[in-house]
């Protein structure tokens, strides 16, 4: 990023954070600090600290942007029909954490490692993923399988949620041995599967 | 523990091993010293270096008492129908979790946060409870569903149980709204369920 890059300061702090996600590929949160963003954004110590005012609320800032991507990346946008639409999120989902798997293996660490704020970034993006299950195109496959909204149905969503997190992780560590649209429709049907399990039809 | 209990070394360390899990109920791994064992136990602190040479080995060996903890209380021992056993089995890991619960999430935030030896204690758990359904009750249901053993199963099994972890947490966090059997049979029947989508019966 060239210093003389003329961006307006919204887009400029993102571009900082974006590039806070990228260092995180090749180093620990706890070792990412002011100064070395500055170094390699090629910008002064004094300009960062104009948008983050000390350590901890720059690694805030830089794990609330990876969990804004993750949402942000799979919404539902295409008209598509619900079991197709869930494969696309999960394909944006498991293509995020392909190409970011460091800095995303990085937010879940940071976030389990027992920081109270960290931890609820990444439980508050969990749930802002789980919810619209019950709002979009999950909601569509939910229903066509008569299962009802209610707390079991959710904890049980919930469970989907970590399973696939795990799932992908652990296909990328074995190499990716399985076909990646075989893992898509594999993650996309789990869900109506578990979730029929409580359902009121059954 | 009184100093002049007759135990024989190995039990003596087990034991001391049982303190130190409970600890981690009241204060993080970082925090939990031989010192603090040592007064937990009343006994001297030359004494229990005679057991554990440094902090690391203790809190290795503290890591792997919960988890040997976990495999054993959770293995199939009554002759059941395969889905009674795995509520069986569910059951015993939920009543561990509900009356270990801040030493269980200590394990999983250590296992978690980067450490390559506490992570593999934690991930060898996992595998040997994964490993043990295509051996013993959950075999009997996959082979029921006609889901044959593959790298696709096993990689849905893994998560599952990640699933099961993430679940049981969370329904604690949630005060137990859930009636506890309906949570055993959610979960037991969504192995079948999970395993039966990659089957080449289906």
């Amino acid at each position: 990023m060239s210093t003389r890059t003329r961006l307006d300061p919204r887009r400029r702090k993102e571009q900082l954070l974006d590039l806070g996600v990228e260092q995180l590929s090749v180093r620990r949160l706890d070792d990412l600090s002011i100064d070395t963003l500055a170094e390699v954004a090629g910008i002064s110590r004094g300009l960062l600290y104009h948008y983050f005012s000390n350590k901890r609320e720059f690694h805030l800032a830089v794990l609330r942007r990876m969990a804004d991507q993750v949402v942000a990346i799979t919404a539902p946008t295409a008209d598509l029909p619900p079991l197709d639409q869930m494969v696309r999120s999960l394909e944006a989902f498991v293509d995020f954490v392909s190409a970011n798997r460091e800095s995303y293996v990085s937010f879940v660490r940071a976030a389990a490692a027992g920081d109270e704020e960290f931890h609820r970034i990444y439980e508050e993006a969990r749930a802002a993923l789980t919810d619209r299950i019950f709002d979009h195109a999950g909601a569509d496959v939910l229903a066509e399988l008569g299962v009802v909204d209610s707390p079991a149905v959710r904890l049980m969503v919930r469970g989907w949620s970590a399973s696939v997190e795990d799932v992908v992780l652990s296909w990328l560590d074995d190499d990716r041995r399985i076909d990646k649209q075989q893992l898509l429709e594999m993650l996309a049907s789990s869900l109506p599967a578990v979730a029929s399990i409580v359902s009121p039809t059954r």
